[in-house]
């Protein structure tokens, strides 16, 4: 491996953002089950009636100016005490991967410096979340979830008024539900299989969160190095940095040199779960060859990783044989890393898939460390006219037979989706991987909903992320601008961070989530009134919405002025609106009938005195 | 009204962007029924199997280097020998306009130097498209209109190959034509009132386009002043920039000082028609004081901007008295500047707006200039909450109505839609207009689809246009990011006029329009075969994605390797695709059945010789 393309460089705790968002504080709310607390963000808005707006928190201690945080010694791990707790783990004296201990000793100078020892489920146990599900257990994550997920709207509704009364929202039979999220119902639908918990119990610095489609769509960031870019500080700062803006996930696709010990910074510093592509490390160790990669190395592969704390992986294990030629008369052929290394191997041994004839006893290993699988889709289309094609279909077929066999082990699953598809063709995406998948939660990349537009891929894929999420996908894998272009740096990261909250959140305004359209009625009030400042605090990304007002009018004053250099004083619809109502209730005229009644007595005065009205005012 | 808030400035040629786009120039095609010729945008590409890739194009003459352009003479006025052929209209000595007579001799220095004087129908004439639409003619407007939308389809689809083979649109009743786009069949949708072609006799600098939901998508984008920003140099600028990437009309919103010489030169200067909102400038008139309008000031800033060559109004006459109560207890109230300025003068005088009263008298002068109606949604809502109201609806109804009267002076009509709407209530905005409104062409702001995300509306609305435009909304109105914040500055409208171009196409290919898929499917295969420079010249903007290629991989060399900076040569799913592609035909497995024969063979010849394989490449 060419390890001379670049300078290593490890973080330093100065490159990390951690300053709180404005007039926002960390708030830790207590469970009632479980003595645990639950991290969020409380944000104080100038109307003295609301009080404080409490938002699903992703940035962990980060934004918490009391903590002190050392990137070299990583997060606390804050779910060790309930892992622990369970007494069905043991600490291993060494890592059981061959690969770890050899490369622990070949790297000097970039090494995470950590004492850790690996947990791993005892003999005959398994310790997924699922598996806790189905034995009608509620643990400390399902209830830090259910917390989480309702982000106090239930303690706090009736303060709210008016701003709590909200749309009703169309669901596709997901079966949201109508008021508070309860750890039972969590646990349900985990033990269901449409939804997953994805936390490795080697990543105890993780902040529980859940994917279903029965609660807050979430979002996936993807950093990660190549072989011709970026370094492990670049790549760890990118990892907090994408859970700062709202990333409920993060994978972590690293091709280049250094590939264990970068993720290692970037486990022990993040807190979501992680989630990776293991046949890019095990291509790795074939030199890059796909036809010479071995069971062996994947097998031991996955078990580094498994070991270091990656909470959910990707498999391509839907990639048979027989689908290849599936692809021959594609436009775009196969454009998933993971498919194509799959279909070379396939194709030069004349064999089936080794990921699909060892499925049990990866089965075997994931429940083993509470691994999800992320069923990945070697075949999805990387073009709108490869959409929903035979090949397609074909590998989510065998994905949901493979769901099966990893349910009857308990290991909790989520499929993977397109890609590039039109938008009339998203719904039919949805409603197979339901009826194949067993509605197991959908992960979906996108979709692309034209392919003309590089350079604005996260908004050409924005629009089919909150269609395909509306209809029930569960997460959504953030597309920035630099897609098909080139990796993202930091500014990319965010917008296509912050675009894909906002997919996620206009779904979920949909499909009805319990607290969804609060943030978007304080917010739009905040507007009316002319609270500037109330405005940018309440939105995405604050930063970027007093920036742009700024632009124009940077002034202090500008910020409580009731008009923006948009219209000027003078056009101000809001400004006229205020004008009307106080006219309106200063005459008695606020309803219809009044109205109605004024007009005829105006309109009788107006007849006696004639077009007074129009001579005085012509100019 | 405060002429000292700024320094005037009115532009240079120099400022405008004119270059061609990268491997693109302008081609001519000639009609088949009228003398005259449509310009179009050809891209060149390296694949010489592909002859050159025919684009609509909407940036007019700037972009023909052949062509000598003075921003103070204007454009060409290639519509003139058109429109005097039809021999109904009668140049004025004058304009009626008390306001333009008096305007002229106050304004120095910023003057534009014209000695044009206004056209208008001859008494007992009628020179709207949907005049002789409904007498059968087939105008050049009309033949201009087809061929421009079939972008040489028709022509050149037996060369294009497979790349011609397109998805089935789902297509909401709307009736879209199988194959090419006929004059005739454009004549009989204007007739029916479902599509309006807005050209002003007095803007015979614009190139015909049209606005229905059986043709492409259009997309508008708003320029203009306030009193606290811009000149009239930056607006002329935005206004051919706007053209430049896309926008198929714009709209003059200036509501500052020097609106009418503002709107003058960007008149002059635009090759798209221009729409306006009169009260905007009534107002100035009124001193900015609502309740001081007239209809007498109003009527002769109708005839003002008519003589000048406005394209279409937005008249807010759908506002009546009797509603404005609806919106007393609307979270955001009325946002329109357009409907709160209407409604303040309802409530002060107790009257029926006097654009209602006054419709038929409008429609009058509408059809002496052929300027179409955009009937504005003043009630529309301001945030999510007000969404589908009551207000909201009614306001529509009486807008239906409206319709009809103008439809009865074979007046062309479109129907301003909204605003701020989540996912699932928006199909029923599309139902309810294209109901109350009788198939008039629907133009709608977004909608947007969450108020969380101020500095990213662009994107937010994006989501609402995509869905609104594939239900049937036929013209969309850019939102660009600092939308809420402030005005958009160059940048801004180039953000805004690319997301809409995105969501429009994404539309266009999700109802079916018979040329859409092309570009994807041509840009698709450049991707696959690893052509950059075609990937990036077929793109909706060349200049970012090579810039954003060019930022990890900046080397010509680059623009022909067979990876990027995202994977890396080892990780490249496409190069490993092709290598598959090859191995099959070498190795005969191109299909389904060669590769199980080839699999049987293999297998069995693995059972005889062991483990070989595995034991080989252990490592």
């Amino acid at each position: 491996m060419a390890s001379n393309h670049k300078k290593e460089k490890t973080p330093e705790s100065s490159v990390i953002t951690r300053h709180p968002f404005p007039n926002s504080r960390k708030v830790y709310i207590p469970g009632k089950i479980h003595n645990i607390t639950v991290g969020m963000r409380e944000i104080t808005v100038e109307d003295k009636d609301i009080p404080g707006v409490t938002v699903y928190d992703t940035s962990g201690p980060y934004t918490d100016p009391d903590i002190n945080i050392d990137v070299h010694s990583g997060l606390q791990p804050l779910r060790e005490p309930w892992i622990r707790g369970r007494k069905d783990v043991e600490q291993l004296l060494n890592f059981t991967s061959e690969f770890t201990r050899k490369n622990s000793e070949s790297i000097n100078g970039i090494k995470f410096n950590s004492q850790r020892k690996p947990l791993r489920a005892l003999k005959n146990s398994n310790v997924s979340q699922m598996h806790y599900a189905r034995k009608g257990i509620v643990t400390e994550e399902m209830e830090y979830i259910a917390i989480r997920e309702n982000q106090r709207i239930d303690e706090l509704k009736d303060h709210y008024g008016s701003m709590a009364s909200f749309h009703k929202g169309q669901n596709f039979g997901a079966g949201m539900p109508d008021g508070a999220i309860t750890a039972e119902f969590v646990r349900d639908e985990v033990a269901s299989g449409r939804a997953i918990i994805p936390n490795n119990i080697n990543h105890p610095e993780s902040e529980p969160m859940i994917i279903g489609r029965n609660f807050l769509v979430k979002i996936n960031a993807n950093i990660g190095n190549s072989a011709v870019t970026s370094s492990i500080e670049e790549e760890v700062e990118k990892a907090v940095w994408s859970c700062r803006w709202g990333a409920d996930t993060i994978m972590d696709l690293s091709t280049g040199d250094n590939i264990h010990e970068t993720r290692e910074w970037i486990i022990r510093n993040t807190p979501v779960p992680v989630g990776t592509v293991p046949i890019y490390q095990a291509l790795e160790k074939a030199d890059g060859k796909p036809e010479e990669l071995t069971w062996e190395m994947y097998r031991d592969t996955l078990i580094e990783q498994a070991e270091q704390g990656v909470d959910y992986f990707t498999i391509h294990a839907g990639v048979l044989l027989s689908y290849i030629p599936l692809t021959a008369n594609r436009l775009t052929g196969i454009v998933s890393r993971g498919g194509s290394i799959m279909a070379k191997w396939c194709l030069a041994h004349h064999r089936e898939s080794f990921l699909y004839t060892n499925f049990e006893e990866i089965c075997e290993i994931m429940k083993q460390y509470d691994i999800a699988f992320s069923l990945g889709d070697g075949l999805r289309p990387g073009s709108l006219a490869d959409a929903n094609d035979e090949a397609q279909f074909a590998e989510l077929k065998t994905i949901g037979e493979l769901t099966e066999i990893a349910w009857k082990h308990d290991v909790q699953v989520m499929i993977e989706g397109p890609g590039h598809v039109p938008m009339h063709m998203i719904k039919e995406n949805m409603k197979k991987e339901l009826e194949y998948c067993h509605e197991a939660p959908f992960y979906t990349l996108g979709p692309l909903t034209t392919d003309i537009a590089p350079g604005y891929d996260h908004i050409t894929s924005a629009i089919g992320a909150a269609m395909i999420g509306w209809f029930g996908t569960a997460m959504l894998c953030y597309v920035t601008p630099k897609e098909h272009l080139g990796l993202p740096n930091r500014e990319d990261v965010r917008q296509g961070v912050i675009t894909y909250k906002i997919a996620a959140h206009a779904a979920d305004l949909a499909k009805g989530h319990p607290t969804a359209q609060l943030r978007d009625n304080l917010l739009s009030k905040a507007r009316f009134e002319f609270r500037w400042k109330d405005q940018f605090n309440l939105s995405l990304d604050p930063d970027t919405a007093k920036g742009f007002h700024d632009e124009t009018l940077p002034a202090e004053g500008a910020k409580v002025a009731h008009f923006c250099s948009m219209c000027g004083p003078k056009f101000c619809s809001m400004k006229i609106t205020q004008d009307i109502r106080d006219y309106a209730r200063e005459n008695g005229l606020e309803n219809a009938d009044a109205v109605q009644k004024g007009l005829e007595d105006k309109s009788r005065e107006f007849k006696e005195t004639g077009n007074e009205i129009y001579v005085s005012n012509d100019q």
